[in-house]
């Protein structure tokens, strides 16, 4: 009996390993649409079927996509497009006094389309002067501001968040981003350092002008590696706080 | 034909799984030193004889003691006891203008042997009065001062830190606390908090009372998981800059 199997070919880039072709060609699947995040893969046998390639070739190449925060394995149920990423809240960095297991909240102070600044613009991608959002939101705990964010997020796939009222959005931006926008943030890199606070910056916060801040400065990435937004949070650096294990 | 093994007794402390207990003992035999750190452990299935437990007991025991970092597997080769942790310096959470590329240098600015006080005992599991060493260093990078530290450990496994001349220790303190002291730093925490410097803080750092600083506080753990230093770390808040990628 002859099973027919789909075919799928990829390209091996120059310097660029059999095995790592394999996953961006995985990689790329994912990105189309294939299998959404939340559902597994096919078997991985099958897999090398269809990209005529070992079973070994085709598990180095699954293994590099978990590494890469990808996929996921679950022992005995399979393998696994990730959901997108959790416990990225810029709040990880910060102990409030107030409103200590209380939930945040978010308010939108602005929301603007505007042409990207170069700076901006070379972040996400884009060509100088391309449309960009750009948001300034508030994060609060028990009411009380805590910290300040601006954002900056491509037009062209964030398109529906420039329509409607911001005082319906969600609290959290990333399960409204895949939910509205379909862009689903599986990367996030945060860059901390300190700076003291201009007015502009420490009024909202409540503290006055030259009070002394974290930034933290942060590139998120979507499943094919697009950075989709590019965001700077200020907070109070007395209520900084942070904690790196070692092994 | 019957071949004559060791037996090696472990107790099911109570609330402990079957493998956890398991890996508590093969933990002990490493802090014991029948293991050196570097050595290779005896086969899995040779160990799952000596202790009588299933094979597949061993393997889930063995891959508790590596998520903890007390042993890595190396693929083809078998499992080692891992040397201390490295990549631990403090400099990471900075990056100064001076001596990009320069080794970093110590310097020992004093050395006391004295009674812990009750913060500090508590941190490494002494009673309040006994014995410490207290250390006060300084980091250079091209010769300019950047960081401050002042570090707390017990006396009685340090004891041959507080005889001869300070003049002589190496740069990088752990390879020095295992050759000289036995002691082989597994695990550090590090706590990261912004604080204004003191007068004492800040002038061996060539900075100005009221500059703004920050702090790492860390716990560090040996192979059995005792505190063995607690060290108290501040530099230029300005100078501070730390990455955390999320996926």
């Amino acid at each position: 009996m002859t099973t027919s199997h789909k075919v799928v070919a990829f390209d091996s880039a120059p310097g660029l390993s059999r095995y790592a072709a394999l996953a961006a060609a995985l990689r790329a699947r994912v990105v189309a649409g294939e299998w959404p995040p939340g559902s597994a893969l096919p078997a991985e046998s099958l897999l090398a079927t269809e990209h005529q390639v070992a079973l070994g070739t085709m598990r180095r190449a699954l293994e590099l996509l978990v590494a890469q925060g990808l996929v996921e394995r679950i022992h005995g149920r399979g393998t696994f497009v990730r959901q997108g990423i959790a416990g990225a809240s810029m709040l990880r960095f910060f102990r409030f006094d107030s409103g200590s297991g209380e939930m945040p909240r978010s308010r939108i102070l602005s929301r603007q389309r505007v042409a990207a600044p170069a700076a901006v613009a070379r972040r996400l991608g884009l060509a100088t002067g391309e449309m960009v959002l750009r948001l300034q939101r508030l994060r609060l705990l028990a009411d009380q501001p805590c910290l300040l964010e601006e954002l900056w997020l491509p037009l062209d796939v964030f398109a529906p968040l420039a329509e409607g009222s911001t005082a319906e959005w969600d609290d959290l931006l990333y399960p409204m981003f895949a939910r509205r926008c379909g862009v689903h943030v599986h990367r996030a890199v945060d860059d901390i350092g300190f700076a003291v606070l201009t007015a502009a910056q420490a009024i909202p916060l409540g503290l006055a002008a030259g009070h002394p801040g974290v930034v933290v400065q942060r590139a998120a990435y979507d499943l094919g590696g697009r950075c989709v937004e590019w965001r700077t949070t200020r907070g109070d650096a007395h209520a900084f706080h942070y904690t790196v294990t070692i092994t």
